[in-house]
């Protein structure tokens, strides 16, 4: 079928409701499903996680995935990230007008199936239809609730010295595969986007051990950015064993080539988790249960000296620190 | 100041955190408002609303308001119609590279009014920011967590034979803003968009009776697809009283002379409320004490005949079927 969007499809008339029916309701409709203004859901017992997140990825279509799978992962990885079991997650679509009807097809099949992996539902949606070139192929904004797993609190602020700095997969891989995507370096590497759920093995860490104190994705800005962050919030140093990143060959080879560092590229399935060290063995262990994260590892530790800063034991034995990027990383990688 | 957004803006970087804490949490901060992956929020007691609404207004300011303000009075509305007090709200940007400052700071404000009129708070945020020419200015979604009222179960399909059917305003005039914002008709009209937030006169009425069949907001394709929608859901005719709707001289000026039919205009501010006949007096008096429903009005009746159509009373006595539109009505408008 060779169909296109076309403005009518976002009018809020015939053909909106069409599309409504014919695609999201079919892929998405689940028991709490709304065709009205808002859903209504049963209130979780406890605290809610509420998050949201815009999706303008360019290509729209990558290796590993595509903007919908990465709509899906970013919300419910955002809610894992505190503790949060993901349960209502909402979309908005903006759809440039001439959008093949096959390809949105594609990327609502990839919401709906990564949805059915989580255990979650998509309870509301909107479609608005943007002219030929006032948008660029489709952008989704996903929001998520979930509830919060009692007695686990991980927060930026909360690394504390004699912690273990650990990543849930091997880093950059997401980055690597938009950057190979959108430009010809005439390179032929064959690197597959991480974007993955983490919600399961993050629930099965915390079911050993509450005592968690950060947990964040490193989605823009990658692994580099979130220790940063983390280093600045908790206001501790976080020394790093350059040996002990896990990075893919290929992605090694890729940045290697590019005079890039792994650790600043983004990731879409892959986590820094901070806990204390005592925790390590348990948390590894569950961790590489989930095919997922069958590659965590600890990477280095969090100290009480350099306070705010990122120090980086490299290869040859020598120290340095973690230059902090500014501008643009990779745009639109997300 | 006339500093632009830049693609460093959306790039998860340095600039990225002083565009959050410079701008959106000096504006949106709150109790709640996070800066980690997502909020941490009580849960609220017995069931909730969600709901979620992009918005893509070409142009992103017009007479009576901007994409800021629209995007917080489409959620609290959208919340409002299950007769949910709206509670978070999260708020997704998607900005074109190049976009003023001082034009998002704009934006941004008008937002923070909104919600501090309203009485609910933004939780969480997000930005993306898109190349030059692959966005159109800026598009927001907004999605909204709200409480539902105990007893209150109004919904598209509850419409019944004798129920009287109202509005809470004049109609069309955010679809005639827009209509005279994006082209030169040369027509010099004083129209200004209706929209506004309507939790506060539907919280009044409900608190006079849960009693309330069907509320629905008249946005995209305006009271005409309303109304069809809920003769199509209930099973009932609509019977219309064209003399009883009330629409703006100027709307009325403008629409006249293009050949439009209000009816089939956006609102942004006025809802479709349908209750028992008996209920009429009491309802309306809660809604004219509010400046943005002043004008409430019964404009028909739900007939058991005529099922799944709309019949207007013409001005002149006559009877007429309300045509249906398909295709693009007004493209953009929200």
């Amino acid at each position: 079928m060779n169909e296109r969007i076309t403005l009518a499809h976002g009018a809020g008339g015939i053909q909106t409701s069409q599309l409504i029916g014919g695609l999201f309701e079919k892929y998405l409709g689940g028991p709490h499903f709304t065709k009205d203004d808002a859903a209504v859901l049963p209130s979780p017992q406890g605290q809610l996680a509420m998050s949201t997140d815009g999706f303008i990825v360019s290509p729209a279509f990558f290796p590993g995935g595509n903007v919908g799978k990465l709509s899906i992962c970013g919300t419910v990885n955002d809610l894992a990230c505190m503790g949060a079991k993901p349960l209502y997650l909402t979309c908005s679509f903006i759809i440039e007008e001439g959008f093949l009807y096959d390809d949105l097809e594609r990327v609502v099949a990839a919401m709906a199936e990564t949805v059915n992996r989580v255990g979650c539902e998509i309870v509301a949606g909107d479609t608005k239809v943007a002219g030929k070139g006032q948008a660029d192929g489709v952008f989704i904004t996903t929001t998520g609730v979930g509830a919060l797993t009692p007695g686990a609190a991980p927060a930026g602020s909360r690394a504390r010295p004699g912690d273990a700095v650990l990543v849930t997969g091997d880093v950059g891989r997401h980055g690597c595969t938009i950057l190979l995507a959108r430009n010809s370096f005439g390179i032929d590497a064959d690197v597959t986007s991480d974007c993955a759920p983490l919600w399961a093995p993050v629930r099965d860490m915390l079911a050993v051990t509450k005592d968690i104190h950060v947990i964040r994705d490193a989605t823009r800005g990658g692994v580099g950015t979130v220790l940063y962050e983390v280093a600045g919030e908790s206001q501790v140093g976080i020394r790093l064993r350059r040996a002990d990143v896990p990075v893919k060959d290929e992605v090694r080879g890729v940045t290697g080539m590019l005079g890039l560092d792994p650790l600043y590229l983004a990731c879409e399935g892959c986590m820094v988790v901070i806990c204390p060290q005592e925790k390590v063995p348990a948390v590894l262990e569950a961790l590489r249960r989930h095919p997922e994260t069958k590659d965590a590892a600890q990477i280095g530790t969090v100290t009480e000296e350099q306070k705010g800063r990122v120090v980086v034991e490299t290869e040859v034995g020598g120290e340095t620190l973690l230059s902090r990027p500014t501008g643009e990383l990779l745009p639109r990688i997300c």
